[in-house]
Parts: C-alpha cells; structure tokens; sequence
C-alpha cells in the first residue's frame, strides 16, 4: 500500500508539481488499495466467480426486494440492475460520458477536460476538493458574502484558513478579489493557496460579465505566476442566467489549460442544473485528459477518499439521471426549469428597482437562485433583528446574514407573491426605523 | 458559532464523561451552525416564504424534469416531492422512525435505543464514527480478518492507530480478543478506545453463539471498568443467520445501556439487510434516548459533519426504501433473501467439508455473505498465487487476503455452480504444491 502512494504521487508529481505541491497531507496520503475492488475486477469474466460481496441471483443480477424494485420498474432491465447494485467507486461509466457530453455542449474541442467523477451531490464534491487541497492551515479565500457551509467544509473538518474577501464594492464585483485579500495574508514563497468561485452565486444571485471575466482571469494569472492556485469552481447555479449579455458558461472553462500553476476544479451536478435535489449525483472535473497519468494518480487518491467517505456513490439516482440525460429533449427541460425561475427573477427585480433606497440597497444580480438585499449601514439595524420582526408580524420568511445583509430566495417563492414579498419586507425595515 | 460548539459540548460532558473523553478533536469541534437551515425552519409556515434554496413551484412542491419525474412515477405525490426535495440533515423523519420499527422489531421495550440517524450507506456511518470518535492516535481494534476499508475509513482519513487482534485460533473464536490486543498497547490512564466488531463478520462469514456473546461482552465490560470504549457494530450483515442456534439479533442490543463508560454504535442499513447496494441508505443508531440532551448533543454534532461531507442524505433511496417499510410483507420479502442464501450456504457447507484439510482449512462460518478458507501455514503457498493461479487456469475468482486466506463470496454464485468452484479450488491448490 505504501509503495501504491508513493508511485502515485510520484506520478503526480511528474506531470504537474503544481498540483504535488497543492495536495493537503491526507491528499498526499489517500489512495484507492488494491484490494477487493481490484480482484473481483480481474475475475469479472470467470464462470465461478466467487469474489463480489454484493448479493445477486448468482448470473450478476440484482435480487431486489419486489416492493423495492416496484418503485424503479420503469426502469429497462438492465438499468434497472444496475440501479439496485454498487456503482463504480468513481461512478457509473455511462453516467460520466453522458454528463461529460452534458457539460461540454457548447465548449470548443481544444479545452481539455477529464471525465467527470461521480460525488453524492456538490457538497460532498466539495469536500473532496478540501480532503485533496486543503488541511491545516491552508488558505482559503471566498469572494463575500459566501455560503456558511464552506467554512464548515474545509475549515472545521480540515483545518483550512478562511479568508473572507468582500467582493461587492459600491454595487460592483471587484474582479481583483482574490488578489487583494493574498495581498493581506502571510503567505511562504510559493505557498500553495485555494480559492472557491462561486457564479451564479449564493447568496448573491451574481454571475459576472463578460468583461469581469477576463479581469479576473488575469488577476488570477498573476496570482500563479507566483504559486500553486487551486481555484475551486461551484458551479451548483451552472446554466441559471437571465441576462443575455452576461455568459452562461462555467468560469472553469476560462480558467482551464492557462496556466501550469493554476488549477481550476469544477463542481457541478444536478441538484439545481436539473432540479433534483434529493439525488445527490455531483460530479468533479479537472482540466486534465482523461487518459493522462496525472489524472489516473488523481482518480485513485479520489477513490481512496470515496471509498472511505461514503462507499461508493449513488447507483440508484445516477440511474434515474442517466435516464434524463439520455433524452433528446433533455436540454429544453432544463431550460423550462430556467425560464419559470427567469419569469421569478423579472418580476422580483422589478419589485426591488422600486424600493427606497435609503432603506434597502438591493445588491447587483443577473442569475442563480436568490437576491441580496443590503441595509444601509447608518441605520443602524442589525439583519437578524429584521428577519424577526419580518417573522413574527408580517408572515415573511428570508435568510439574515451577517452583518447587513437579508437574501430572498426567488427560486421557491410563487411569482405572484415576490412584488408583496418586497413591499414588506420594505415596510418591516420602516417600522424598525420608527421605533427607534 | 463557537458559543454553540462550547455549549453543546458540555452538554455532553455533562451527561456523559465517558462520550465526552472520547470525542476525536473533529469530534469535539464540529457542530451544525445555526445557519440557513435553522432560519428556513423557523419560516416554514409563513406565506411569503423567501428562506429556502430549493427550486420549488412556489407552494413548496418539486419543479422536476419530467424526464426524472416519471422514473419516480410510482410513488405518491407527496413521496415523489420528497424524493426530490431536499432529505433533512439527519434525514427523513418518517424514515428514521420506521427503520427504529424494523431495528426494534424483536427488542424488549426497556432497552433504549435512539432514533437511527440516516447516512448515505454503511461506509458513511463508519466514516462518521471515525470523525467523532477516531483522530490522531487513537487506538482501534479489530478482529482480524477484516475488510481493509477500516484501515482507510479510520486509520488513512483521521489517523488512528489500527489494531489487528487475531480472531480465530485453532478453529474457535476467541471472546477476549480485544481485550487480549490492548493488553499489548501503551495506553494511557483512562485513555480512551475504539473497537470495531462485525458479525456476521466480513470475511469471515462468522457469527457468535449465545455463549459466545455472553463471553464477549463480560470481556468488554473488563475493558470498560478501565476506560472509556466506543464499540462500532458494523451491522452491515444483520439478519444473515443460516444456523437455528445462532442469535441473529445484532450484539449491540446486548451492549446497550450496561456500563456507563461502554458506548456502543449501530452502523446499520438497506445495503444488504434489503438486498438494495445502490440506495446507499444506512443508519447511525445510539444506546441513549431520543429525547436526551445527550443525543440532541450528538445530532447537532453529527449534523455539522454530515452537512459538510455530503449536504444531506439522500432523499430519493430513502423514499424507495420507505415505500418497502410501510408494507406489512417486508419481512417477508426479507426473509425470502435470507433463505436464498441459507441455499447457498448449506450446499458451500457441504462442498468444504468434502475438501482435503491438508490443502485447505475452512474458517468457522454459519452467516453473512462470505466464507473464508486458509491455506496452512506449512504448504508455503501464498494466497495471492493461489488466486491468480484460479483466475487464469481454472475460470475461477476469488479474492486473497493477507496472510493465506482466500474468501469465497456465496451471496454472488449461483448455488449450482458452488461445489463445482470449491472442487476448482481445491484442484488449484494441490497443483500449485505438486508443481513446487
């Protein structure tokens, strides 16, 4: 086992030192064993093929409990099987090819990407990401106001620096981000860093232009022109843009092959890209080849990581994903789901257009699934303050973050109820206002 | 957030000294923040609800693909709208509280169990009880043989140190087996342990006797006099018995609320106890009353790790898996597999007692999936060559383990074929010495 790590990060090592340098300790020390899996791999195509702890019909068959495979028997047969049996450690070959094809539909045949890896949903793709890249004091920065759970991800479970980079200056992004907070941080001569892009983003709804874009893109080569920089791509919102002029695909795919020291990682999956949420089926890609050592090193240190995480992944829910990608229409349900919550994002954007402004600053957003709104800092109210009064006397629900912000989640409220939704949430800030 | 961690941890501290002194430094640092999902909560009866990141309707019901919908088809609309929503951290209620029926079904009323927490798969609670309970240093000890995957689960992710403690010796199973290891160990005053119990035991295919368990656990009770002992009951077989005599009721029943420093665990699920590998539904149950602080302690805890390895579990299995607890005939339906098996098992049974005990030494076993045979120490023959001799001269596979074991998987051949795999391996065996 021991001699299996050290040639696989040899291997590593070899084709991309960047990443070597980047890898966290339990990253360095992970790797798939040949054990078990490796075996019954090699006995696939004997007759008396005693190896597979799985229980079947002694032919490779699933032996369901009938009240079990009712539920799946739209299912065809063979998938059916393969629904009710393990999936692959790295997931289910068809499914990745399919959502390789799913993720690359408009993506020129020049930028190299690897097969995706099959996750139990883009959280679990992100903790990978900090299994693999993060660990004790590894710095992280995240364009602000950031989902939470990040800090829980990396920081709690792996020990990661969090650096929290306001990224909203007087009702613009500030493309130079990443660097600005880098240059605040002590930081060893080509230290390796991770940082996590967020577009459309959460809490934000905010999905850059396409000028921002390259913006970024530059200051994050400068960036790299000094040190390994893992740039982890959550692309939960992929593809939730309602804005013609700004671009929908990932950022991955601007940052992927530019640089040997800049290592974009994308996260994606169908939570929200196709409105299941209950799958858990994510998937990890990197800016690799598929058949390269390096990507083969990776995918034995993420099989590692999988198989003691959580197994394998989900069979049951690739299954009834791969159903979906294999449709034709596939890509006209996707952008029904888009056009419902662009119907939301109109009317919710309007409403705020019109609110005061001394009261509420609602912050830029084009995407994704929610609005931040912001109060102004003289007022002097806190936002948790606000939530609860909004709670308890005007039968309204939003998130409060820290320190002024209120988001609204557009993406499970009914059209018709986001222009009232607006006007008390206005009203609730007034009434604090008065009280005072 | 660390005003939470502090108070939720000398909630523990105060209700049990022995869980607290046994918490890993992950253990004692996470918590599930009082975040998002506590604000959603709190909102979710209001009419202008803005709190929730999930792509609804607008009234709370899924807006799925139609492509995805309709493999689900069969389920009741509300079932479907959970399968694609998000599963609460914990998981689904209802789900949990049908699998305590089924845990429960033939447990005297007075032994305290709480409500299972559910986990995407058996490795997943494993890997959960490895954050909370396992970390630097910590000894684990394990019966051996075991499956390799504990080395990687506890020792490669958290960096325990793993204990192998010889189960078998002259053909019996040796109750005080983790009490003899630890005799071994320098361990610190109080310092507190981890054991990892598995019957029916992978790959050994065994179960204790009553006697056997009464042995045990008065060996464990010894062990618990001393220190705090965190006793994993990797379920993953429960119910497998072949044998009359044989309890099949899981030793964590036994262990249960009987010694103050001794915490047992349940790490239970559908994987193979219903024959469904690819649902990835399991369960993390603990000998303290649901309604404990205790317990409350520990699902925050368990909250904080499972929202940041993968989210949430997953919502759809467990919705297929509930569909199949509902039904009264799901014992049956159990029951039906388990006979199968037992098939397979007598005729196995009968195959090896046939074989030269000079060539091959079959271990112990009346359950599970598996039977585990050793080649004696004075053939010179080792059980990897053995396997690739199978694999590549006699259509058969089996899986070798260190040091002269090869396991034999009976859940996956068709019983016909069995005498015919047991009679190949025994050629294979005697060719290999004549050929030295």
């Amino acid at each position: 086992m021991n001699d299996l790590i050290a040639e696989n990060n040899a291997a590593i090592e070899l084709e991309s030192p960047a990443v070597a340098a980047a890898l966290s300790a339990l990253g360095r020390r992970s790797a798939l064993p040949d054990d078990v899996l490796t075996q019954a791999a090699e006995a696939s195509r004997t007759t008396y093929n005693g190896t597979i702890g799985v229980i079947t019909d002694g032919n490779g068959n699933a032996l369901p409990l009938p009240s079990i495979a009712e539920v799946l028997s739209t299912l065809p047969d063979q998938d059916l099987n393969r629904a009710l049996l393990y999936s692959k450690v790295l997931g289910l070959p068809e499914v990745r090819q399919a959502w390789q094809r799913w993720q690359r539909r408009n993506v020129p045949e020049s930028k190299v990407s690897s097969l995706p890896v099959v996750t139990d949903g883009l959280s679990h793709g992100l903790s990978l990401c900090a299994d693999l890249f993060g660990g004790e004091g590894r710095v992280v920065v995240v364009p602000a106001p950031y989902w939470g759970n990040y800090n829980q991800v990396f920081g709690t479970r792996t020990g990661t620096r969090m650096v929290s980079a306001p990224s909203i200056r007087a009702g613009r992004f500030r493309c130079e981000v990443i660097e600005d907070a880098l240059a605040d941080v002590d930081l060893a001569d080509q230290e390796p860093v991770v940082a996590i892009l967020h577009f459309p983003s959460n809490p934000g709804g905010y999905s850059l232009t396409a000028n921002e874009r390259m913006q970024l893109r530059t200051s994050l080569l400068r960036i790299a022109d000094q040190r390994p920089l893992v740039v982890v791509c959550d692309d939960a919102y992929a593809g939730l843009v309602y804005e013609e002029a700004i671009p929908r695909a990932s950022i991955f795919w601007d940052l992927a092959g530019i640089h040997s020291n800049l290592i974009p990682i994308k996260v994606d999956g169908v939570t929200k890209e196709f409105s299941f949420f209950g799958g858990r089926v994510g998937f990890l890609t990197f800016p690799f080849a598929t058949e390269s050592a390096l990507f083969a090193a990776l995918e034995r240190k993420l099989g590692g990581l999988i198989r003691s995480t959580v197994g394998s992944p989900v069979a049951a829910t690739q299954m009834i994903v791969l159903q979906a990608l294999r449709r034709s229409g596939i890509a006209g349900e996707v952008e029904s789901v888009r056009k419902t919550l662009e119907g939301r994002y109109r009317v919710l954007k309007e409403a705020l257009e019109g609110v005061d402004a001394s009261l509420l600053r609602p912050h830029p957003f084009n995407s994704g699934c929610f609005a931040l709104v912001e109060l102004p800092e003289e007022l002097g109210l806190e936002s948790g303050a606000v939530r609860r009064h909004l709670l308890e006397n005007h039968d309204t629900g939003l998130v409060s973050l820290k320190p002024r912000y209120l988001r609204i989640a557009h993406c499970s409220v009914d059209r018709e109820k986001l222009p009232e939704l607006v006007s008390r949430l206005e009203k609730g800030v007034r009434e604090l206002l008065d009280a005072k």
